[in-house]
């Protein structure tokens, strides 16, 4: 696994992040996940907060910004396509360096040309994911089971938006893990071992 | 692993009996595959083809067949009904006997209420499982690209009939293997190693 890139798609909650970063840390590899907001902040010009959001999620409805910018003068490009064409560049370039784990940000689709990427998509029950949003990042005045259909919901849309294909269908990825079922850390070796 | 039970849920051409046989081999514990339709034809009196048939596939409109037996006098059972029925006993009696690896026949949905199932689904991409059914089942009149779309059909539309939930959808089994990417040797390296 060692020479492979993995890009790890994962449901808010299920660790996903964590997986990828303990991968990349077993195998000697760089993991990029927030490192990706920050390039594609620079590439695209939009502050990091902004991207944050508008490069994973879609609003439910599936409605783009109409927030006008500086952009809108020179292109009918939205500014999620902006940050999507950055993105799409910040992804690529990344993976030209040599082996890595991305987290998110619909990387299996950018780099879907390349031979030497792994898919993995991580999922987990509702119950796990609860516990686990609620223990990393507090409680809030939605429900934890709100809060996770939004964040699904968002992510879902806007993978199928710049994808055209169904996120989390297994037949997208190489393996998918159901990190509440069999453990975060049994994901982990299973990642690394791959190629062993 | 040699405390649970492990059942296959497949694509047809994606080489997930086969893992399921080598698992069983490795872990030195039975394999259920073919056995279950043996059983289930002295269970419900239908013969062997019969059960095969109606035992994992139903037709693409979703129809049930019509056949008059004896069994309608006595129930308002269809002959799918009264198969499924025998299905559900044969394989709750088999895992009552203990650690094994069951083919097919919705064995995750029928074993829901134990604890000690692991849920795998072995899929893999068109191409790869096409080379695989004329590989191993021989050229027929139809493209093997139709003869995939039809098994798949026909098995989804039955889990999705006697499971009320959708069939290759990764929420339902613990982890998901792409056979055609990762390689039937390791599908079946991962299941025995998970609980190492």
């Amino acid at each position: 696994m060692k020479d492979k890139i993995i890009t790890i798609s994962r449901e808010f909650g299920s660790g996903g992040r964590t997986v990828g970063r303990k991968v990349a840390e077993k195998l000697g590899i760089p993991c990029y996940d927030k490192e990706i907001v920050e390039k594609v902040s620079i590439e695209s010009g939009f502050v990091k907060e902004y991207v944050e959001e508008k490069g994973e999620y879609l609003s439910a409805s599936g409605k783009m910004s109409t927030l006008f910018t500086l952009h809108h003068l020179y292109s009918n490009m939205s500014n999620e396509d902006i940050i999507w064409s950055a993105q799409v560049k910040v992804i690529k370039d990344l993976a030209a360096k040599g082996p890595c784990v991305i987290v998110g940000r619909c990387a299996d689709y950018i780099l879907r040309e390349r031979d030497d990427v792994v898919k993995v998509f991580i999922y987990s029950d509702e119950d796990s994911r609860a516990e686990r949003i609620v223990r990393l990042y507090g409680e809030k005045t939605e429900t934890p089971e709100k809060r996770l259909k939004d964040k699904d919901k968002k992510r879902s849309s806007y993978y199928q938006h710049y994808t055209d294909m169904e996120w989390g269908n297994p037949r997208n990825y190489d393996l998918c893990l159901n990190s509440g079922a069999i453990g975060i850390d049994k994901c982990i070796d299973i990642i690394c071992t791959l190629e062993e």
